[in-house]
């Protein structure tokens, strides 16, 4: 692909990003005036670069076109949505799959079921309109929901080398799942904390 | 209107501002892309202040509140589209009223049929779609497609003070008339130039 | 010049831009507050294209790099400033050329001195500092100051075929000259009626 | 303060806030090419409301005018720098400190010296210098820099009730002390994990 063709491909998943993350800020702050509450930390969006789009598709075993990415990447938009608490994300994920333009492509609960290594995260892949000349057109763009601790797990494993070696693999695997349990502790203790505080001042 | 309750006014007009300006660049792109030409010279845009607010819903005989500027004002949030031609004009309004997700409000051609001081442009109020907790919202915003030279005559007449002085008011009415015509004679006589050239290239 | 080169040559220019346009969104900003009007219409920024610069160096009979473009383009970077009157361009050139820390690259002043061919503007060349992890550098930025006139004025020019036609490119240079005399009529005649309805409010 | 005074007031504020970012973006990228490595994990940027500014000039004893904010509240503006690990906040730190348009206003690092409490973080308050027509004024901005793990601490610290409530404060004091060293061993174990990898690969 040439970075010409680069250019052009990631235009409109530029657009759909640019929407989305409009959608969400729309959506916090309705949170915040109903519940009072600010339900989303900060996010961060990302275009997949080419050398990135490149070798995913080298993976798949397809060809490096434009064509192909637009056809087989669902995650070259996507927008990673820091929450402070799992109500949030689940909130968040409510209104979102209630939007009536949307196209929901792929929803995956990595919270309700981690990954083996103790990933955890709210992932869903949607459809986002846009309007041409000559008509309407869906381009997907990933949302990843997940809390701050989530992320901070996932920063850590991913610039972790363990991975490249072969002794303490092992040591290394079983720490990041002590890890996952720790900062999930540390997360649902402050969460509790806030709920029993909140019933006290607001018995039913 | 306090200025807190004008803040929270706003906030939904400008997120609809902001999405009509990405749907406006995306037609361009596109434009760009089929007839190789841009047919947007810049855009504008701007969200009514406080002061013009109250004293529009003054003169409609309403009470300063956010809910009657609500309710009787559509064109809280604006944007002005300067375009290179009237070819452009004409497309890109085509364009606007065809996308499905909008919903027209009221559509006024000043270039077809200028106002009697020789305002020329064209007017399109759509509704555009807001998606919140709980449900989906339109929100007016007022689209003003003109070519430079009726900017150029916007700006001129709304500088010039005549409209204070009773002594040469008629004097200068009837300079900016004329003024109207000599832009409309210049902008007219490049397109045609433009036109012939591009036939004389690509006979049919 | 690859697009991965061009992508990494623009990077400073581009911050240098944005660094720039804020500086005139001050500017502005407090020239309103002091006079009660504000000064610019608009403004317009771009990056030279990778073609336009290839090009660029071309004509100068220099290699196509990135080294090239840094050491012998200065229009790399440019924004257009599009004021509402002469005395706004004035004083905003003043102010500008005040900013200690901007290092003045080159001034030309075709209000004063039109091309001959009539076109108007000034223009402004200035080294913006840029810090680095290491010390500090410039970059130039290309700043245009002109009226409505001047641009829609341009804007025809530039659109025009003209140039590529014999037969009748001397009647068409005749009659952008005459273009520009009318159009600097207008805007003229315009802003001597503010000044003097200034005066008559504010008597000396 | 009237909301009218209060949006004069950040004025400003914001235009240097934007200036400070783009010098972390533009030191961020810089790093990045010299070093292979991205410092910044994301920024967070705020203007303290009317309402939080007047809350602490009452806490000062100060009127609560736009004139006293400006004198005695040096965190109207404020960055905060998640970076990906120690090194890049003291890489970053170093390099701003070095800027020499930027006056040093106050620096605090309560990573080496923590707070009682547990709060990790490097303060730095700079001075922005802003161009107005009539001469230069410096603007400060406050520069928090932490890794991810010390804002989660943060975040969850502030998040919980247990402040407001007698009877369990000292539990929950000790437990955020053991939160906070628990956060740190995650990121320092990490953090020499990826040295090692870097040394076995690049032996001096």
């Amino acid at each position: 692909m040439e970075e010409k063709e680069y250019q052009e491909l990631i235009g409109p998943y530029r657009e759909c990003l640019g929407n989305m993350e409009n959608r969400l800020k729309i959506l916090a702050e309705d949170y915040r005036k109903r519940y009072g509450e600010e339900p989303i930390h900060h996010m961060q969006s990302r275009i997949k670069t080419k050398d990135s789009i490149e070798s995913k598709l080298e993976k798949k075993g397809r060809e490096k076109t434009a064509d192909e990415a637009r056809y087989y990447l669902r995650d070259i938009a996507g927008v990673r949505v820091i929450c402070y608490d799992l109500a949030g994300i689940r909130k968040l994920a409510r209104a979102l799959k209630k939007q009536g333009d949307l196209e929901i492509v792929k929803e995956k609960d990595y919270i309700t079921s981690p990954k083996e290594n103790g990933y955890k995260s709210y992932h869903l892949v949607v459809g986002v309109p846009i309007y041409r000349v000559d008509g309407m057109e869906y381009y997907p763009v990933e949302i990843q929901l997940r809390t701050m601790a989530m992320d901070l797990w996932a920063s850590l494993e991913h610039r972790s080398c363990y991975k490249r070696k072969e002794e303490d693999r092992q040591a290394w695997s079983e720490r990041f799942l002590q890890y996952s349990l720790l900062l999930e502790q540390m997360e649902q203790a402050v969460a509790e904390d806030r709920e029993q505080t909140e019933k006290r001042r607001n018995p039913a």
